[in-house]
């Protein structure tokens, strides 16, 4: 008899099986003894029955602990009361390992105390839940640019220079070359791709080691950053709301049992549909002072402005051409009005902010080293960047999507330290 | 009129379209014009004619060099002859920029002219057909797991120690909570994920700071790392040929012509099925004694050891019981024979040397803690991970795969510079 999974009960019902994992939960009622398996895959109760299995094999279920391991066998029955439609009526048991004192229990723990046991915070069925929710959001960003003649290219984590500024940057010793930094961004590398496979991705961790000790900010997060030869920023917002729109409905099509875990108002993200409302900058900055907030024109947006912003609109909402002055010395500026930068952020519904970053990029040679001189930036540094435009130079955008983001804003969390298996924060390292 | 690409011409024979890229190559005969485009999906030759387009036109195809960026207007044509099946017989040409001395001709460049030039170098025919082959094979690993109910479980880059000893690791300051190192390997936060969720993957850079300057090493390289809760060693290979198979047979499906580019003896691939032989360590030493090698029981092999070993097979070779000392603190040591642990490289075949790496892992608290005293580990970085054995341990199993050893071995390259958009090694950070 081999192994079987719990979400592939379906198949097997009415059959003898063997189910390994762990103890979730376990009730006494007279005779009968229920216990929760939990097998990484779903929740199964197992009933057993004094009298239909021999003695020994009755006591064994009261020695499990919360965790402890075991493998338990028997015939599966269809039963819609249960969480996962089965229950199984039990025949076998074999244990691993009883577990002592697990230090996770049902009742309250502080944020610091599961934090620190992440490794095993993880095995709670809401923890559970975000991961599996995560891992369905890459799986569907991935999916989506493979499925429309996108090439991953990989940029490195290892940089000589820095992107934006060095202030916020993790460094390294690199044998005799001197230091390496950690990438903030992997888009210049995105825009060599670009110009060599035409529509491109890169996908990986990012690093900022800003001082940042909000809700919104990892040292460590991942990163998806498309980039295409001959798109303009209409195209570039075209392609960020058809995106979104993918992510979300995948989300809601394949994990609702887990939204539903994470009681997530899942009506709230029916209505990611396109088309997504298109802001400029100036009608947002007439929204905040419609709202009576004092916003002076050329400043960013703060958190609390985009949540003013985005209220506004039951979708996410794309707020494009910026004030050139506050964003990277790469955007192409507005021909029409070059105070302004082709760029686009996109907010997230319900106060989760910008989760998309991007622009339409500056493709003439001339105009970007006056850029990188204004910038004050190390021109040698980008000699290869700068080849970019002095070989069969062209119109390009690209966007970066923030992967832990979005997995907050889809679940519905409060704080972005859930939305990956071992956060990096400022103040944490570790496990 | 939209933009077509290359790749999806033949939904388009017959019709008016445009395409945009760049200069690949041109050709003049009398009153014709041999113009090949690429444009990131493929190559096209679009044929002009004097007198069919206006003279202004015609001009224009004469000012084009290598890699000028343009837009060719044109009708579909059918041609067998043509690398990819279609001509465009061209009515319409749009120059964006006409480059100026493009550095990489078709003559014969050294390897460090072109490596300084990577994002450049990427637009060559060669490289694109790996970096396509390496996208396929990535797909692939993603799709194995997916479709396999595995969950994709994030390891952090930024550790607080190391895996397998700290010598060579990159480190970087990490506010007030000293150093951070980047990681050699997710496979510790793996086997808490399989704890949580079952069966897990991680999929993400890998980093060592190794002085090797040799041909298979790189410093930063990607890694995926599959971790089964309940596998033993014997679930382990098994997992290992399946997935390889279907890695290898994935790229021969979808990416033939790539692998045409590359001059890949196809047959070699062809005869990656399993089951694929499984050998012990002892049986892999007799075969290098046949072969007349002086080598000691009890030491590792090298790339020549791994190359005479692997000639034996047609196909990927499994080495497994390595002798327990050489391996790491983490790897169960077989029952039968303590002085062997239970661990299996998987060697290619043509001498592309050890591509995966693995182990059933130790799951009993006490030998765990001896191996970490035995190995001189620092016990407290290590509470964490102790937790997994602590609390509802079970047997497991895992192993890495080198993503870019793979691509260097399914594309057949001599060097493994060229399987990721922008390597780093020892003496390069650049570009």
């Amino acid at each position: 008899m081999g192994r079987t999974y719990i979400e592939d009960l379906s198949q097997h019902v009415g059959d003898e099986v063997q189910l390994h994992g762990w103890l979730y939960n376990k009730r006494s009622s007279g005779k009968i003894r229920f216990l929760l398996l939990r097998d990484g895959t779903g929740l199964l109760q197992g009933v057993m029955v004094k009298g239909q299995v021999d003695e020994a094999m009755f006591a064994l279920a009261d020695e499990l602990t919360q965790e402890s391991s075991f493998m338990m066998q028997g015939r599966v029955r269809k039963d819609d009361r249960a969480p996962g439609g089965f229950e199984l009526d039990v025949t076998g048991l074999k244990i691993y390992q009883i577990a002592k004192e697990y230090p996770i229990t049902p009742k309250e723990h502080g944020i610091e105390f599961l934090a620190d046991r992440r490794h095993l915070w993880l095995r709670s069925a809401r923890q559970h839940a975000i991961m599996r929710v995560r891992h369905r959001i890459i799986k569907a960003i991935r999916d989506f640019f493979d499925g429309r003649g996108f090439t991953l290219v990989d940029s490195p984590i290892l940089t000589p220079a820095a992107c934006e500024g060095t202030s916020t940057l993790f460094e390294t010793p690199y044998f005799d070359l001197g230091s390496a930094f950690l990438t903030q961004s992997g888009q210049l590398y995105a825009e060599a791709g670009a110009m060599a496979l035409g529509k491109v991705y890169c996908f990986g961790p990012t690093f900022r080691a800003e001082k940042s000790k909000t809700r919104r900010h990892l040292t460590e997060f991942w990163m998806v950053e498309p980039e295409v030869a001959f798109n303009d920023l209409n195209d570039n917002m075209d392609l960020a709301e058809e995106f979104l729109e993918y992510i979300v409905q995948s989300v809601l099509k394949d994990r609702g049992p887990e939204l539903k875990a994470l009681e997530r108002n899942t009506a709230k993200l029916e209505s990611v549909r396109k088309p997504f409302p298109r802001i400029s900058y100036d009608e947002a900055v007439a929204i905040l002072a419609k709202k009576g907030v004092a916003f002076e024109w050329g400043n960013d947006f703060g958190g609390t402005d985009e949540t003013l912003i985005s209220e506004e609109f039951d979708r996410p909402v794309m707020v494009h051409r910026y004030p050139s002055a506050v964003k990277a010395f790469y955007m192409k500026r507005d021909p029409l009005n070059p105070k302004v930068a082709l760029a686009v952020d996109v907010l997230a519904p319900e106060g989760y902010g910008e989760i998309i970053g991007g622009s339409q990029r500056e493709d003439d040679l001339d105009l970007l080293l006056q850029r990188i001189d204004e910038h004050r930036l190390p021109r040698e540094a980008f000699e290869w960047y700068l080849d970019l435009r002095r070989f069969g130079s062209v119109p390009h955008a690209g966007f970066g999507l923030g992967i832990e983001r979005t997995v907050s804003w889809i679940c519905g969390l409060e704080h972005i330290r859930e939305t990956v298996p071992f956060p990096r924060m400022i103040y944490r390292l570790t496990p």
